[in-house]
């Protein structure tokens, strides 16, 4: 349990929880951070925000996976610019998590196995008709077939992740592939 | 209270509902709308995200308003490029709020009455030394000042918001300035 007096020592040590908490998010529904907040860039130039729920962590490879239907907005935002950013807030830790992400787009053949796992109850969330976004006369005036078609695999690599601690004293680091993780401690 | 099987009659109704919950945010330190999550774009092309502290929510003006410390990072993005959006999941009420928003920063005499309506011990949160953000040695080295002069009030303009509710029956709706806010159902 994180107390409002825990301090983190070190770089790494700060890195691991984060990404803990992440592998916790993938594993328990009920955690925050399996709901993160996406952000993508839309063509009209504004930020687009959305609650996504998180697949998969891969701490040592850097990636984050995410399911979606292929023909929502979110998936022509990231075909056209693939820059985007990942946020948990998770109140019991008083963590913040804030990863910028190239994500790569996947369907078909690529991820048959991933959608095989999908229950049978879930696959309703890939096949909107009409497409998510589109506008339609009634509230009630769309289905939800399933349509293995329409699922896609976001796959995420992790070019950076903020981690801010908001205990009794704030700690905040940033971690970048490019420093290969190695980590900073920064002004909170 | 809201059941899984409310259901929305009209695109009004469902729109005042969206006010209706940043205005409780406004209100209640406990509420989900308190906290948004604000996502603008770095220079280097990323969108960027943070929690942020929701401090007004007026429907009439479309406008909502944010405090900060006038020389972080968000705020430098936000002088280069004012196009935002601020995200806001409301479990208990299963809503999505959604808001494209546009924001000039204010600073100095223009926001003195609200500086003098911040509590002494929260003024702490805008002076940081060394700027929030920049490196430092260990996780500690820094102060936090109250500084009059880097406080700032983020004043956005809402230009769209979009209303997403996960009942038993999705609905999902878009409502836009240009539009005189009449809104449009869109599928979920």
């Amino acid at each position: 349990m994180t107390s409002p007096d825990t301090e983190y020592a070190s770089l790494n040590e700060f890195y691991r929880v984060a990404w803990d908490q992440l592998g916790r998010g993938v594993a328990d529904a009920k955690h925050p951070a399996r709901t993160p907040t996406l952000a993508t860039i839309s063509a009209n130039g504004f930020p687009t925000q959305r609650t996504v729920v998180l697949r998969a962590a891969d701490r040592l490879a850097s990636q984050v996976e995410i399911h979606t239907d292929s023909l929502t907005p979110k998936v022509e935002e990231l075909r056209e610019n693939n820059k985007a950013a990942l946020h948990v807030w998770i109140r019991k830790s008083m963590l913040q998590l804030r990863l910028g992400v190239c994500f790569d787009v996947l369907t078909g053949l690529e991820v048959a196995d991933r959608w095989n796992a999908v229950p049978p109850t879930s696959r309703i969330s890939y096949g909107t008709q009409p497409v998510p976004g589109k506008a339609i006369t009634g509230p009630f005036d769309y289905e939800k077939p399933a349509e293995q078609a329409r699922f896609a695999v976001l796959k995420g690599h992790v070019q950076q992740i903020e981690v801010l601690y908001l205990g009794t004293k704030h700690q905040r680091a940033l971690y970048k592939r490019i420093d290969d993780w190695s980590g900073q401690w920064i002004s909170p």
